[in-house]
């Protein structure tokens, strides 16, 4: 047998390639969109992919496997579990090769085998492959657990609930999600534990930084495995999930029939300093970002773009306060151009047209001018804020704002802001998060709205440690 | 003045930016269509690519000026000397910006200029470019001359006519080159030469590897340049052109509206060594180039591919052989899918589709078993012939052929092969041409229409060294 | 707590990188030594590597840790229970920081912590490190198991006999190995099980291509695991092993103090197609090796290189057949001389010298001629076999050998051809093995002694599917 | 013929390929030290290098020939002209194949000439070769100046007085350059002149961004050859040259005997963001660049480190304010690294040893804090001039200072900062310059002194806008 993890950064994702050497077969599990990495490993490990498998509906990224199926005439294995149920029901293309599962159905290949586990929760169709490697033991190996079962974590119930509208399904995924966890307390505890998300992905409320596990060590360690009754487990699953990202709800609709292929969509340009064609943009509907950091964009930024640097959190910003209906283009370092467009890939923003690299800044400043603001410690903050010269605004969380906040401080969380951000003060505000970061995007986007912004350097860790007035 | 000569070597082709550091404005010559290169250099310089400059229709690859245009928001300038003339007049997609040109008319840019010369005869239209740096003087540095005058050779006036079907259009063409010609004879001579293409291409017919010159050194040199009469001009002018390839009326058709815009255009796919879907792909109607060595080709293929072996020459027989009008397929190594595409996008064969690697043949043979030719040294080949087992066939140039072949050769050039196929004597034969390198492609193509067929090691240069019986 | 695992394809070899958020410290266990993937890794995830683990005194590659002790700054931690054994005890350049380790001693990094074990039998001083992720559990989640446990294997005991000649140490090797299976045979089976090898190393006998395990799983699958009985563990253990690599000695050797710094080995330099240059170095007392395809090598090649095909064997067959004492160049495609220079750095082939493109091959034909070897069918092997026109040689293992082989076949062993050639008879010559790989290399290397070779196309798998005649 | 020039950005300078196809013979004319690009060109063309040819002893760049020669195995072709002056005296080593020119020599290499012209001025021993190309006429094509005549302008005669303290050799070369250029005006002015480099270069004092000319065009419009008298032509010729990079005399030094070869250099480590291995550098005695922009440096740096930041002019203040004598390591964008490497190669700063990413600066900000300075508009320092707040000190060249400059302010030029930054006033000093880039570097050099220093933004172009008090 032949096995392969594929991380993907942007995402904080996890696939799988499993493989029968014997038949030269294999199959990809909840494959990203950005499909050549499969294709260069089977080729090496002298495979044909022929079979793409789906644990569920994913939220967060633009599920793979219509890509993948279309380019190897490969075969599409989804869970039909859902069926009947809006939210969980499939609606793939009519020239796709597909073939649906149930619970307890088997994929068989050559040696290799897969058992089908129906574990909602996460998601109404949920399942799980359990594989075997027939050629070493007819007793399991392990588990792909999808969104389901994570390192120290479980999949988040409430998706569907407040990123998709689907009412009252927190609470009954959160029981479903007891349920589908009992299915497998009993369950060889040396089975390996294969998730679809490693740390930094939204998907779940705490994941680790450690990529597989065992079912016996998530037993006794998973703090969601640790309760006896469903009414604690649902009330410890449904406490403090973070706002999920506004483009979860695109993401499903994009996924339940599969997005456009990307040999379809527009390819992206590279227009190096052009002040010309950015001035021209600027003009039309579009949506400008500057991806560069968020110190350089305070100094100097052309007016009308907004800043989202290009970090571990790139996608999930962009995906949340990007419109998915005009064109994007990106300032950013020429190096980064590719890995940009594969992460606007894998969240299906495919209207990324173009890219001009950071020269521009100084171009545009002789042709235009540029704009700027400034950025303030948390002490020089303070004491303007206490001698009524500008108003703060806490852009994190409502359960962090809750917790502890900067005495005085508005809340106003990231996604709201552009709906929401009439509420705010007239006149001079401060914004900050938990280190600086989400707040200065916060800033170029209120500054986009004609405010007269600075940001907060260091966020609320440096406000405390500088001992500056707190509440709660 | 900022200059820099830009070389495509799939093309053998020149393009050239040239900019006022004062403005921070920029024109590029003739560019390709693969314009990032200018972007980065414009960057790189500070300047901002404002204006487009066409010498011609181009013949031999997809004009970037409306790639560009669109790109920066830019202006062309194009020649209206060929109004009224269906060959050389342009007919520009309405919603670009440009702008006409005259003979004596001027290009001001910044301290930069660019004055205008109608220098007709390899096309009707052609206009050259002086060029002066007002910054240093108001004498002119040197000309840009598209394909009018090149390093030891002159643009060919017969191409309309061999590749496009204009009657009687070379010898027309051959005076008004003379004409032309004359028109700078008393220029002066210290004026540099920055012409259209190098080494390679098949533009003129005779081109060095010297990428530039001065007028007064091709006034002593260029055998072009050395003719008192028109007559003795145009006999000498349209003697030995070899045939132009098939695609370059293809491009004059392209190139009078400007082609799509490569955003438009399909990405290409790989697809690793997957071969369920080249299996599926030969069944449909679709063109599948194997552009592996001649000799890898020989020894093993996949049955139904064509054998165009990716070096210098390899855009050109691309063009001429292959249909514009079916997706293409590739096989070839990874790290040069990126190139070929770029040689695909300069000659505008937009339907590159995808690519496998050679990988593929080790996974097709064992799935499916592949196809073989033999080799022959040209000492076998003579004595097959000689008993009557096989007949050869040249497949080089007619005045080639005509100046001397094999003993018993029939000719039968490259381009005509798809349609006169039938022609030829049915059972064994073997192909020839001057090296062994263009027979390759004919042995493909004939294996490909049912032949028996074997090519010939070393072509009619090694025929020669082993001195074996010729005729002429 | 944060872990990696990396996987260098050359070697087959894992390593891994486990580090703590909090202190924001690191640790690489069992490096290679192109470490810079570790500081890229470590960068990204705001880690410092201030510790290098080794699980014992490897014999199949270069050890990174003192490459990356002093490039790190860090220090290095190291078995001292192979102490008083000369094949088991380190000797570590004077200048690094180390510690020793012994069975029970922890290693504390932030809230992660590294139990140690003594698992010898592979090796001596052979350790296991137990991690606990003292964050999530202070139970176990993994053990890192280096040479001793594989996915479906255990360490081989008998390479220190063989080929670092410790006399009866295979056996005593077996039995401690065997003691050592017993000490974790009562461990949570739910613990991971992270090994120092995959697919492809020549440090197990039967690897896997599955890259991580649970103990559960091994102790009910492996193989190895299996035996009830000490006798029946050390017969099965020590049979069918196969040759092991010649360059394992010279790796013990290094390893036992650390290899030279890479900043101090010379360079390697691209030369091209200079055929001056070869010619010259081909008079020296230099080896030149010629990696391109086995097709290619045998239709033409440069007299006096020695043909290993770049695959995934190759840094096996570098070590074993090439002198570590002589300058070594190849000739190979150019996008493939990181990845050579990779795997000659990763085996300690310090002396690396150049690169030659396979365009040398057309220039050294015109200026001094080339060379070839013919390659036979196996049915025309046996007919001039038959007919005393050739001798067979099978350059397969000798267990192999044993089993079956073809009628008549001398056998001599891939890694014997160098001493022992002289053995075989004069006159003309076909090798054979498995598949027709390994053969081209004795094929290369007999070419070079002198002998009349050929190679066997398709070896004994294709012997055998025509039915030819076998012995055993 | 084969010609080609190729440009090194980091040196703006230019070197050339010229080859002969029928011999397959090809020579490289004054190549930079990173050779690798000769070889690929010389692959492609399939020509072999057999000749490297040295205009003069170059006094801005290490020479590649000694690495062309070595790698090669060609010839060295020098200028004898020099011999008996120390200064023009070549003293290669031993083990190299030299051949020495004199005026009149003509190097023949198939169909193809180099005439020997001595053109001394720049320095006493240059050569200039004027090209043949016996194939298409006996009449010469163009000729390769090296330092002595450039687009726009001619050598300096000055460096080896200012650099290497040759004493009186200023005017002595001054002369010697008048007569040199009375040599040539009276050759063919349709010569195409190649020059030994191009815009950027500290070689002239005004070189033009046009890669090449004509004779004809440069006799009317150099203003170097419009002077009828020496005297004239001398006193414009020494007028306002700037002052030599400090390098320079380095340079003369490693030329005269040729480099050690690139193979023996040690090699560069990455560090990724090391925060122990930093620490431990910056208590040795080492050299730390932080090569990112002088923003970025402003706000936040490493004590101890030096900001060059990596642009056009990087070469140039890495050779004047590095020491050749310690080891060198660098803060910057990994992208960059090959690019740094490659342009400390081109100016022998061999003791590259080291990179690090600019994540480091968090990390290090984390463990042991940072430092900055501050930036003031020329508003603000005007006023804190005149406040006695602080001192304004004038980092520009000697002759720009007379010409104009801030009232009130000390002259400092970079170079001398390091020998003479104790006559400066103590308490506060901001610096300026043209722009505020080569300020920004003297910035972190005076911190690093221990002032207590700021840099003037915009420079003096900035303060002339805003109309602030000068004097000159």
């Amino acid at each position: 047998m032949f096995l392969k993890t594929f991380f993907d950064h942007a995402l904080a994702q996890h696939s799988y390639m499993v493989g029968c050497q014997q038949t030269g077969e294999a199959a990809v599990i909840d494959p990203s969109r950005n499909v050549d990495e499969y294709f260069d490993v089977a080729e090496e490990e002298e495979l044909t992919i022929t079979r793409v498998l789906e644990t569920h509906i994913h939220a967060d990224y633009v599920s793979g496997s219509r890509e993948m199926a279309e380019r190897a005439s490969a075969t599409i294995y989804y869970s039909r579990e859902g069926e009947g149920d809006p939210s969980g029901e499939y609606n793939w293309d009519k020239s796709l090769s597909t073939h649906g599962l149930r619970d307890g159905d088997k994929i068989q290949m050559g040696k290799v085998s897969l058992d089908v586990l129906h574990t909602p929760g996460h998601t109404p169709e949920h399942i799980s492959f359990i594989l075997t490697d027939g050629a070493a033991s007819d007793k399991p190996i392990g588990m792909f657990t999808g969104d389901f079962l994570f390192v120290g974590d479980v999949g988040r119930p409430d998706l569907l609930e407040k990123a998709v509208g689907v009412q009252d399904s927190a609470k009954k995924g959160a029981k479903q999600m007891f349920a589908s966890l009992k299915k497998i307390a009993d369950m060889d505890p040396s089975l390996q534990i294969w998730p679809g998300h490693g740390a930094g992905s939204a998907c779940g409320k705490s994941l680790g930084a450690v990529p597989t596990s065992s079912l016996g060590y998530e037993l006794k360690t998973n703090p969601a495995l640790q309760h006896e009754t469903e009414e604690s487990f649902v009330d410890f699953l449904l406490a403090e999930q973070p706002t999920p990202p506004a483009y979860f709800a695109v993401m499903k609709r994009i996924n339940k029939t599969g997005p456009q292929l990307l040999r379809d969509a527009k390819s992206a340009y590279r227009y190096g300093a052009n002040v010309k064609k950015i001035d021209e943009l600027l003009r039309r509907d579009v949506t400008v970002i500057d991806a560069r950091s968020r110190e350089a964009y305070a100094q100097s930024h052309i007016p009308g773009t907004i800043n989202i640097p290009f970090d571990s959190t790139f996608a999930n910003w962009m995906g949340s306060l990007v419109s998915y209906e005009k064109p994007v283009f990106f300032i950013a370092e020429p190096h980064t151009f590719d890995e940009i467009k594969h992460a606007m890939n894998a969240i299906g923003l495919d209207q990324t047209e173009g890219f001009f690299s950071p020269m521009i800044l100084d171009q545009y400043e002789a042709a235009y001018g540029t704009s700027d603001y400034p950025v303030h410690t948390p002490k020089t903050a303070y004491e303007k804020q206490r001698s009524n010269e500008l108003n703060i605004v806490d852009v994190r969380e409502e359960y962090e704002y809750e917790k502890l906040h900067v005495d005085g401080a508005y809340n106003m969380v990231m996604n709201d802001i552009s709906e929401r951000h009439t509420e705010l003060p007239s006149g001079p505000i401060a914004v900050y998060c938990g280190s600086g970061a989400r707040s200065a995007i916060a800033a170029s986007l209120l500054k986009e709205k004609g405010f007269d912004v600075r940001n907060i350097k260091g966020g609320f860790m440096r406000w405390r440690n500088e001992e500056l007035p707190t509440s709660s």
